[in-house]
């Protein structure tokens, strides 16, 4: 879609059929196979390897995309979401490391840090560690150095303090927090970085699943702080190595 | 109620009938008057004056109030959420001060400040600063000195540790904020005092009225925070006070 | 970060080196272990002992925390929210002693109990009694006298009313209640000393998990009452000990 | 439709053509006119007078309406929700009484009490009179004798249970609260009559517009406790009318 | 409390001590056991059993409970939300019948119907009848005649007008629905009984727990109309009977 | 974008340029003016004029975008949403016709009724009426002959069977209701016609401003019915044109 | 109900008495068991089999059901929410298909497809195939040629662009998506057939179980769309039935 | 606070008391005036001049907190959320420029355009352009040149891919919103950059005042892309200007 008129010029010079320019819109990008249509499109924009959303897929249907990546030249894959169970299969037909407690999977090698400089995951309490792990083994596998700051939570803001060289150093940094999710607003009125608040659902009662860290985050009177879904690690280790890797655009 | 005892015994030894014992035990702890049930028994237990809300009162029936309350031996009283509107039609028949940030009128003399220490008020922004001052009119009222510190959102956290000094020394403090609230953490885990947090309905969008910064209260990850209504100064500058004058009960 | 003045002096007068003295404000008031961050601050400001939230926790962590704990001089740990299967595990390794039905367990002994008065916990109804439990026990455990008032709910208000003398006499109430939560409000305007309320997700159907009482207890129209999270029976016994070792600051 | 059975016969005796039943199934019970369907049907079913909700109504529809009625037979007209604009036009053409504070106009004599007791409409507060008045009114109209406890909540127990007589002696009970609604659950607790709490819109903050209060009541722990919505004095009056005027059914 | 009159009368006469009057006060309407306070004040206020709410409660407890109700001269025993596991432990000690679907056991014999006229339970779908048995059982508990009208939803308009006849001669209908709850409307504008209407948690997505059923019953056009709780058969059910059984209270 | 494989083809055979196809794919469905991208493309699709939203848009910008829209050949234009004020302006440059109570303007001439059959617009009560003028004024300016059956409510069921013929008749029934919006199931459950279902704001307290009948609808048990947002007539209008004139695609 | 007009005159005509009459109203459109009333009207109305909806039915209420279907001449039924283990006890009595992902079980033929044209159903990912089948083999069993467009979601629009041609071929399209559920937006703007949207409980965190799809799909600023319950798959091929067989009704 | 070790090597230089240090610590990074406490810090950090939150806050107070930040050597100065007639005030004592569609007001002359590359805003409707233009105006105030894209909705995706080119050339996307907004994962899934989402409070009915597009925009199926509150543009103008300035930090 993006490249209309490159096709369009090839068509015009009759390098290209039509019904082939046509053929060509709709199939490159992506492959249909049975149950899914694996986007390759991802790659060619940032340059960095595929991702597979492991939840509510089967091992096998995991290991079908995995070769159809394979197959299409992908060398590293990063799959989030995924339960032990599944990893006990599928790492019998390939050579995968899992991390239990992010639920994460990797196929290939990290990519070799580059990026702006380094992205600081700081969690409210230990319980985030899961969520802060599946943002900073996202943002390690595209290409970032990860500083891991847990259990920094504001009502012992001496814990947070004693750790302002890494926060001021962050090229982004992520603020994983449930209950209140104040972490994110103390951060943002600390660092002069993007901060990315991340709300989990940690918390039990009034937290009513993470949303109220959600909207505390959304709220937060510190500028400089946007919020992605609860519980959102991919998302946020994402979303800092595409900051990471700004590049002039002139 | 509280004496049934009292009462009882005074039947007993036939100093009181048995009809005069029920009527005591019905009329003596407040007043009806046309339109309402004027609890003096709030004065008798506290040692406090009495407090008017006049949210939904008409300035008629504040003045018929005021008179009731001045018949039975007030000699202070406290009206909050009073209308300007009101408070001129007010002031022709009774001398009262006006306060109109906080929306509060003052009849008679403040207490001489007593108990244990100061209540130091804090807000996140100047918006919140209505609600303060009805707290912190609330507790000056009732015999408390306060300590008001405005501004300290946690955005900007030199601001709140620059008054250390204060906060720590606090008998009780008053942590009042909208947006995300996340003030009511910061302060909860600095100070060995109770905290009385207040969320207010600054804010606009996700803030919801100030429920984001409720649920962020009540989720605090600090103890020793305990949170009352939404922009209920009043509740909260009445229990500071309450708190401030703990005595032995032993 | 609180001592800073202290910090700053010693500088002064060369007693202390600036790496020392940054080293001294960032290690000292905790300890970094693998996966957290333990705060020996609360102990200093409180005199209490040391608390440990078990939810989420695995067991081994639970042993490698408490066994920094007593490395740092702790004697008595309160630990909340512990399963039974962890407790099986722990008590391998230490003497605990395990409460099942408020899933709290404390290592040492409790606290003579000391303060202004006794701490009267009610419930509402039998369901609420887990929530009470761990409430009362952390009061105990920080040195409390505790009076438990089970089963006292609104709807048979003679129950309430046959206890109204351990409810006046007492210095702290905090009221329990799940389904309509109305305990705190007929609590908190028959007597004087503050009232803290605990919502419960006790319930069913429109009580929504504890928030239909949440909502009743922050609307209450009896002064002197403020709210912790649904079901954080420690919030209440830990706050309530601060109101009742309240002393003069002056 | 209720009296298919008896067309039936008529049709089958000879005595009514296909036509004119299929006419008299669909046009007896209401009369179109231009804008509404009137209902003739309930003064059929109750013996009692017609109501307008008058709520976005313009006045000319409610005087076309109140035209359409007379000529239909009735004698006496209820309306709720009447705003006093409205009412000055009306009264123009007919001759009705205002009640300003309930938003209430009657057209023609209040019926003569009956039924099998009185109605107690109690309120928490004063700003819940509007509503009360609204039911109050309403189970005037349709005959009963009603009972007004005003500002009676919770807060001041003593307030209401000086009153228990009256509770007592009840035939049916409406208690109308905003705020947290405990009101309900109490008197619910204390006598034997069926009790129809209304919500009020009256509080602020986290009372939501009378949600609160809502849950609150539909979670009473006390049983014969029903529920009518926000604000809806009249359902509650309507529905009191017919408890208190129920016969033998066999 | 309701006698206080009584009490003080013999106080008076020298009949009765003062400590012992205190005494009366305190301990007659109710018994203290280890974990509840069973409440047999309502059989002196409705003439009917006690009933035991089965939910949060062990096999153990409950068997207890029963133990002191017939101790205290009970001969029949209502339990609701009582689990088959439950049940199979307590059939060991009494003779009781368990109705598995309203999961509701039964010690004694039912009352003998009385009462103004027969009560029709009616629901939407046949997921409801549990909540609908729940009600049914516990009017004929308390001695009523109930109509049982299953599977009646408005969808299908002809099932619910076929029964016509039964909803008219209802002396009180109890309509019971899930999903969109329209059943009380449709009832409530066809009969001129009371209706009380139960939302049910049957359904899924936007039904919200029952909460969609529960908002659009609160909001019915039909007057005459009240809800209960969230698959609150029993309240339904004991409310149904109070009404069925009014008295002239004159 | 629709016609990619045209533009291809003219690129092909060099009756276009390359960068005219590009300027063509971009230009051709809409026209940017000053502050609005005007959109032709929908009648290509639908053969229907275009339609103004007319909320958030100063007179002036209607104005502008009528002038724009005659300019490219539209004679037919339907103005949703559009105050009397806004009105008032507008005619002064435009023949246009007000329709005051659906807000709704029409310039040029309705198109003559076609399509498979009529519309039956239906609404629960007579504050409906608004969003059920919106919907038929919208039906009718598309070509549809429309029905309309107001004040209908399930509350007086047999207003609704008395209309029974109009229901089955119909091709599309659009069915509008506030409150507890029932009226769409009852009407599903009569009808083999798609019921097209329109919650409005109508009500008060627990109607949460329309929210309690958009769920009530969507849960409605009658297949068929399908909803669109709170008081959106037009896009239950829209779509009725849109079912009314199906065609075989074979 | 709705012939009443043929009943009544085989009344009048003496074709058949007013008892048999009544009776016949009662009994003719449906079918009372022991636990439900079986509804026939359908197929008289629409000419497609009857469905059994799955949920909350032992397997021997459905085979109950199935049998008395077969016994009043249903020849095809539609099975949703079935789950596999009342699969297996009902194949041992009916030769029924299984389709395990949709949960749906077929008994008979499927009809051969009729209709307008084409139904598309199209998902955003893979997870919402589930939900998906259920729509499509409703559809296909109701007589409807089905187009299948999984895993088109709009963050790879090229995915779904590349299928434009079947969407604009389509006769009616569903759209089922959870998460934002954009992809009803998107297509609504592409066709001009009705697009039936249907929110997926697919999703975590902020999608709160479907209502964020589902609050998306109903403010589309598409026109042309509508919405059926979280996961209703089957509402959506009903309705898509309805609509593709529209017929003209003049 | 960030500068705690040159402020000790001063002291232990003995170039500063410890008491001047304490009051470095204190009042450097702002300045407290009567009702606020004015932050400097910010300018140190980014380099930016100040922005006054103007909602809530007086004409006269901010005069007064211009004159500070003008003595404090600002020489620029953003006002966002200015009501016109506040405006009208403060332009006599200041010369600022004011927008009045965004409710922006500018003091100082805009920076030179700088950072990595141009920062689109783009919109769904008309509607959404005041809080495109309050985001657009804080870019060009920090110094970023701003392309505007408005009126660009998925409903009409031909108008959004006509401006491709502009999207993938963006250094970063702000994508603004209301109804269902889609917006933002369409274009997330067409653009390499970071997309910062503005929900907006644009709609009506189920929108919830943006909650509904806040939603749809956190659970976008898109990577990269981050929300910020509801209608706040200059929260995302601020982010988008951080991150168009990233600079490598190595």
């Amino acid at each position: 879609m993006m490249d209309e008129r490159e096709i369009l010029k090839l068509v015009k010079s009759g390098e290209m059929t039509v019904d082939d320019a046509v053929h060509e819109l709709k199939t490159m990008p992506f492959k249909e196979i049975d149950f899914a249509k694996i986007d390759f499109h991802r790659k060619i924009r940032t340059g960095a390897g595929e991702v597979i959303y492991g939840a509510g897929k089967t091992p096998l249907e995991i290991v079908k995309i995995i070769e159809v990546m394979l197959e299409n030249g992908q060398d590293k894959i990063l799959i989030t979401r995924l339960s032990k169970e599944a990893f006990e299969i599928i790492k019998k037909d390939y050579d995968i490391k899992y991390y239990e407690r992010a639920k994460v999977a990797i196929y290939g090698e990290l990519e070799k840090p580059s990026g702006l400089g380094k992205i600081v995951v700081a969690t409210g309490g230990t319980s985030d560690i899961p969520v802060a792990e599946e943002a900073a083994l996202t943002a390690e596998f595209l290409g970032n150095e990860v500083v891991r700051l847990y259990d920094v939570g504001v009502a012992g803001l001496h814990r947070l303090l004693s750790h302002i060289d890494e926060l001021v150093d962050a090229s982004v940094v992520i603020a994983i927090a449930g209950m209140e999710g104040a972490l994110a607003s103390v951060i943002g009125g600390l660092v002069d970085a993007p901060v990315i608040a991340v709300p989990t659902s940690v918390g039990y009662g009034a937290s009513l699943g993470g949303v109220a860290a959600l909207l505390s985050m959304l709220n937060s009177c510190a500028s400089g702080v946007s919020v992605v879904n609860i519980d959102n690690g991919f998302g946020a280790g994402y979303l800092a190595n595409t900051i990471n890797h700004m590049e002039a655009k002139r």
